[in-house]
């Protein structure tokens, strides 16, 4: 039998907080989504989960949540592995700039396609931008070919599915029981394969900060069942508060 | 300074010599192709490289021409990762049947689209082959979705460079010097990418067997030089005698 997966989307960071695109630029949490963080333990602690492994990107948002979270469920003992491999999708020109503001600029069509297309990228970032992940130290052991420039949904789950295959999913066939930290888009690549979600359905997938979302899988790591922790509601309200971000009003 | 690369390709296996599409069915090695293991060995030890990490492919004939390899290179204490994703091209249905019958069968001009496109698979095995990978205990720790029931060049490229990219590539930019010996494929899908080389003119490109080929790269992993190690007429000859095996005669 399989282990149990949970994944967990990072609490809210400065950048959402300002309403930014912000991909690979490595924005703190907010005091809010500290909080977010530490409500995430609780609701895996009431669930009465035991970890045996957890895993998250090299961005400090979701490597706070997860510390945060493991402090609250009383499990800071778990061993927490970290890869570029789950970072949010790069969001290629536009990171750094204000959403609204790119809205009105470019338009909420236009603004629309680069969100929530399944595999147009946004502008790529230029290869002498001092903030392409080439010149950032935590990358530099990588093949900077490897390195995104921009990503579109689809490149992201290019970039993602091999660090399932090859180090989550047989932990979970080994029976343990995996937490994943990661981001919004990250982990919409892994709920699109776990699911077998459309291309185009996926895109319109919100996925809410700081509520973990639980999956029984079968033998084959086909999902049996799957639930947001804790209240349906607030899980429901918090993705639709992601969905509304992108309004240029 | 990053390290030096060397690629081996595994010596003459039993289908090879039966003519065979052999792919991921884990075949032994002949007596020649031990003999061209250590001979690769002691071309090793003549260049004077000493290796920090040796990788290789979870089938029988590269990894006895490592162990080989290392053992007449006098170096058997070096570290050997076995990872999936170096293994041979995946070869479907054609697995098993002889190469000149499967060219009379369907006709040379088929066959050699099957071995030379760079985007056709052969046809595909069966989900319920005993053949098929998911039914072999050494990918029992994957999630069989992932697991090929066919390839063509590119999918196994696709397949090869995520491993590149997290194990290989970062030793390499750590300054060691790397051994990987592995398939005829898999390996002319990193020499696709090292090199830069054209999908339609890969397709042409053989690898000798038992030759270890020295890549000198820069510390962006770009190829300032390679080489093939020993007598270069040797090379080119046993590259011919790879790229003739098609022939039905």
């Amino acid at each position: 039998m399989p282990g149990q997966l949970v994944l967990l989307r990072h609490g809210q960071s400065q950048w959402n907080l300002e309403n930014r695109f912000t991909g690979w630029v490595d924005v703190d949490l907010t005091d809010k989504g500290r909080a977010e963080a530490r409500a995430a333990g609780r609701l895996l602690a009431e669930e009465g989960i035991h970890f045996d492994v957890a895993f998250t990107s090299l961005l400090q948002r979701a490597i706070k949540t997860m510390w945060l979270a493991l402090e609250e469920l009383e499990q800071p003992w778990v061993d927490v592995v970290r890869h570029w491999r789950l970072n949010e999708r790069h969001y290629g020109g536009l990171q750094g700039l204000d959403k609204a503001e790119t809205a009105a600029k470019h338009g909420e069509d236009q603004v629309h396609v680069w969100r929530r297309s399944y595999d147009i990228p946004p502008p790529e970032m230029a290869q002498d931008d001092p903030g392409h992940p080439r010149f950032d130290s935590r990358y530099q052991h990588l093949d900077a070919r490897v390195l995104p420039g921009t990503e579109s949904l689809s490149l992201t789950l290019d970039r993602v599915l091999p660090y399932w295959h090859d180090a989550i999913a047989p932990r979970l066939k080994a029976g343990e029981t995996v937490l994943v930290t990661a981001h919004g888009n990250s982990l919409r690549a892994l709920v699109k394969y776990l699911e077998g979600i459309a291309d185009d359905v996926i895109t319109g997938v919100n996925i809410p900060t700081g509520i973990p979302q639980l999956y029984t899988l079968d033998k084959q790591l086909n999902v049996i069942e799957s639930r947001y922790l804790g209240d349906a509601d607030a899980a429901e309200a918090a993705a639709k508060a992601v969905a509304d971000q992108a309004k240029s009003k």
